[in-house]
């Protein structure tokens, strides 16, 4: 039992992306949300890094993706992330920030952006391509459009943030699991306890 | 577009299990619920077959964790399985039977005492041991408990089995993205469709 101002999964997490970084997708977790229907949603995305320095996690997506509409019903995501090769499992959850181009907040709209130019070209390429989800009219187009590499976030660009405010910590290696849950300290700071639980 | 009272995906995924098998974690996908807070759960499990000759997927679980209650409160379940070497992903969608000890229905409980014979005598050690999720403390009792081979399943040994309504099938190497729905026949039995939409 601890309590922390910096999240103390972090460093956890760091190790293991460190430990799995031979692996190309040590990247990619699977984001579950509240479907618009009531029922769970799952994909695969892949990790876009923290923002600045704080605990908050970063993800690229298609504004046309059915997760946009999930999140603007229920605001809540959780992360279930696997290294293969390490054996950890980290599930955080937390509320999402969607952030597109018509978000009113100029602090908001840069880290869009900077997200937009920290992804690769051939990345960007796919936010101008066919409707996500729409029936595939057979020829595939691919390599067509192009992007200078000078333009900025297309429309169709949009970042997500999630916010973690619990984090279940699981070492299959070591048996050992370790659940971390927040609370608002007087000044509103969020403040880290962790626990060793049962696996 | 077609229709298809065999499940059209279940080649494709048994096809990337196939191509996959080598991995260890390639029997590892990510079931998301709706937790009893509202808000999404998500976690590692591990395939257990299918049922019989369906298509319906199991899984073993212990009656003492939470999914237990999400799915007694919200039955739905998305699977996400992501397949690290082919790059294939399947999200598979449906209403999850949760079959424990006090299932009133026979057969339901025969396939449970077969689903936990077919477990190895390690993993169904882990139904004996402290409650999942609970304050650790401290020592780990690792090995001290036992179970005789002929033991049938124990009280915390839970089946799920999901029933998918929807799949969606995604190829990264192939660009390529299939959706697949069900509907009822006339005598109730499931129907597949299956269309091609842009990944």
């Amino acid at each position: 039992m601890g309590t922390a101002a910096v999240a103390p999964w972090k460093q956890l997490l760091m190790n293991a992306m460190q430990s799995n970084s031979h692996l190309k997708h040590s990247s990619y977790f699977q984001l579950a949300t509240i479907g618009i229907n009531g029922r769970p949603a799952n994909r695969t995305v892949v990790f876009r890094g923290f923002q600045d320095n704080s605990d908050k996690i970063q993800i690229n997506t298609d504004s046309r993706t059915h997760k946009i509409e999930d999140l603007k019903q229920c605001p809540f995501g959780e992360i279930c992330w696997y290294f293969t090769d390490s054996w950890e499992q980290f599930r955080i959850n937390g509320a999402v920030d969607v952030i597109d181009g018509s978000n009113p907040d100029p602090v908001k709209l840069q880290q869009r952006e900077k997200a937009w130019f920290a992804s690769s070209p051939r990345s960007r390429l796919q936010y101008v391509g066919p409707y996500p989800g729409l029936p595939s009219l057979g020829e595939q187009s691919s390599g067509e459009s192009s992007l200078d590499n000078s333009t900025g976030p297309v429309d169709a660009f949009c970042l997500l943030v999630l916010n973690p405010e619990q984090v279940d910590y699981l070492n299959l290696k070591e048996n050992k699991r370790v659940n971390f849950t927040t609370r608002q300290s007087d000044d509103s700071e969020k403040l880290w306890n962790s626990e060793n639980i049962n696996p």
